[in-house]
């Protein structure tokens, strides 16, 4: 489908949404979602009504919003409470208005309260994100190609890693052979805090030290002030090197996770990168279009418990994740999570990285990720380098 | 200062400030704050009382965080809901508590807001801002460091910059250097939306090309879903090439721009180069402690008048920025602003970049930027790569 059809076609459904909630209009300010419904980035209010009406009033990056979105009505506008005019300008009611509250700020949640003071202000992520999580053929094959480009990642690094070198001379190879391939350098996280590099390079007991970052395999980082990926630290011979990295195309995210060894690897860690092969092959095996997330995340835990790895499975000691697996796209933390106490529907089109990792403390960790498209009988890699322990 | 005593010491103003200000306690989430405050950055809430009582509730990341921080009672626990019984264990009242409006998310506010209903909740941000504005001669110690590191990446640009390079080429490389020296990889922005690159590259049409990004030069970027920074567009001959690039290290920013050529500039461009040396030169002559940042932007835009920039200073057409100045630290959207409508004086030890630029809308953007300290009767320049423009 042209990608200008497809966003207008995004808005429409969205704006059913609202109808069928009984929200008059949404205000959408987050960049992820702003251009998911304009394929434009400018720093702006998208406003959206339950009768397919829109405008997008634009603070800054007018001209390039104008050449790059099929949407119309743009409006220069200095700030939010230029709104509440052109609330009335397009005819829109403003009894129930959606905002974005899992990534607004509070300051601006009361701007817009003044703005709109009788207003019923509501929180609308839950729709956005669940419309986000399902994709189309043409975004599946944007990430297809992210993927693509994620799996050369992986050939560097077969090819870079070498003994004695340092995680962050990795890191920072592989880093730049992506930038030059198009990967525009910066993922995108959604929940609060969230920050991410373009991917991970650590090795023996930094791969499952522990970090405020919601992943099960940090890294020690190269700083206290950014707890996460390579350090200054050198690799070690017979011991576990993890690759997990990021492709962006277009702005979709792909993730993918390997592991390197320059020797050989001793029979504890060989035993736990076969058990995350079996829990991937089990998501190979069931994942479709109607299972449950939840269900997915309990048989892992399951299949951890029996395996003796309760305290390894996703992190080791405080560092373990309540989570297998992840919605990727825009961002990479999307809908459906595969995770504690969340259910999702897995719905065709749905894309996630599912990314078994079992970690032993002060030793080091093992893992394997790829990227899934959800069909109405299976699961679809998107990534695909060889899943077998990399001997280097 | 021994950097515990340091940290011990912040954590104790914090206390006073908020003893002045009527409030009972803060609850500190964002990363940035929690570091400054604790040295670490675990996932977790930082409360600090109005009589110097503290208590860092943690969700994960606690080994390492015990390891990082010099502060007392570090506490383990879930989520949010755990701050009640905390705050009365630890004997501090919590009928006005104080959070970072500026950063945390709706649905965040209203989890604190039920767990101390009947608590008042107010905005804590600025009063933290302020206290981070001023940096201490240890954290100006790792901004000088920081600097010396981004004066390489000039350097960088000054050999690797040839005919027929492609933007991404480029500035894929200075990141890749910059990484290897021990550049954390990822620049904080705390304005909502605000996202960063290590730094910019572009050239041409693309310096001036507009986007929703607050920086007077933008770039055209790789993808509509990143309007910043490089493109695949070549370098052209006989027009700038702006290199704007961000130093790092520990947590700490600097910021840099110089203006690269291969041949010659003509004569347009040489005339609003020398009027950036104009306004740079203005400032260095100027500013010291007890100076208005307003008196200093309204100087800097008067002289844009005068000299015929005032449809291009800080950016073109719709590109235009209302800034000529932003404080800088362990973020890059500090205080002090020296910016339209914001007054703020300046005092010892703040640090904040300094970045005149003229941007010709469908042809090109020269400027040049430093990161300085304010000292007592001057400012310092903690970046120090020659001015000139530089011709290869």
């Amino acid at each position: 489908m042209d990608r200008n059809i497809e966003i207008l076609k995004r808005v429409e459904v969205f704006s059913k949404t609202l109808a069928q909630n009984g929200i008059d209009a949404a205000i959408i300010m987050q960049n992820s979602d702003v251009y998911y419904y304009s394929g434009t980035m400018p720093s702006g209010m998208l406003v959206i009504s339950n009768d397919n009406t829109h405008f997008f009033a634009i603070r800054k990056g007018f001209d390039r919003a104008k050449e790059e979105t099929p949407l119309k009505n743009l409006v220069a506008v200095k700030g939010i409470s230029a709104l509440a005019n052109l609330f009335s300008d397009f005819g829109i009611r403003s009894n129930r208005i959606g905002i974005e509250m899992d990534v607004l700020p509070v300051d601006m949640y009361f701007r817009i309260k003044k703005t709109f003071n009788n207003a019923e202000i509501v929180d609308i992520s839950h729709l956005i994100r669940s419309q986000r999580a399902i994709k189309s053929e043409y975004e599946i094959s944007l990430m297809r190609e992210s993927a693509r480009i994620l799996d050369c990642t992986m050939e560097d690094a077969k090819e870079i890693i070498k003994p004695e070198l340092t995680e962050i001379y990795i890191s920072a190879t592989l880093e730049y052979r992506a930038r030059k391939r198009g990967h525009q350098g910066r993922c995108r996280m959604r929940g609060f805090n969230g920050e991410m590099l373009m991917g991970h390079v650590h090795s023996g007991f930094r791969s499952a030290y522990p970090s405020g970052f919601l992943k099960p395999t940090t890294g020690y980082g190269i700083y206290p002030s950014f707890p996460d990926g390579a350090s200054f630290y050198k690799i070690e011979k017979n011991t576990p090197i993890i690759v997990d990295f990021l492709g962006n195309y277009e702005g979709y995210h792909t993730d993918e996770t390997r592991v390197f060894v320059v020797g050989k690897l001793d029979n504890e860690y060989k035993k736990a990168y076969d058990f995350c092969m079996e829990v991937m092959n089990y998501l190979e095996e069931n994942a479709k279009e109607g299972v449950s997330t939840l269900s997915i995340y309990n048989h892992c835990i399951k299949m951890a418990k029996e395996a003796g790895y309760e305290e390894n499975f996703m992190g080791a000691r405080d560092n373990q994740v309540p989570f297998v697996g992840h919605g990727i796209g825009l961002e990479v933390d999307e809908y459906p999570f595969i995770a504690k106490g969340l259910d999702f529907e897995l719905k065709e089109g749905m894309t996630f990285a599912f990314e078994p990792k079992v970690a032993f403390y002060g030793k080091g960790a093992v893992g394997v990720e790829n990227t899934y498209v959800v069909r109405k009988n299976s699961v679809e890699s998107l990534t695909r380098y060889p899943r077998e322990i990399i001997e280097l």
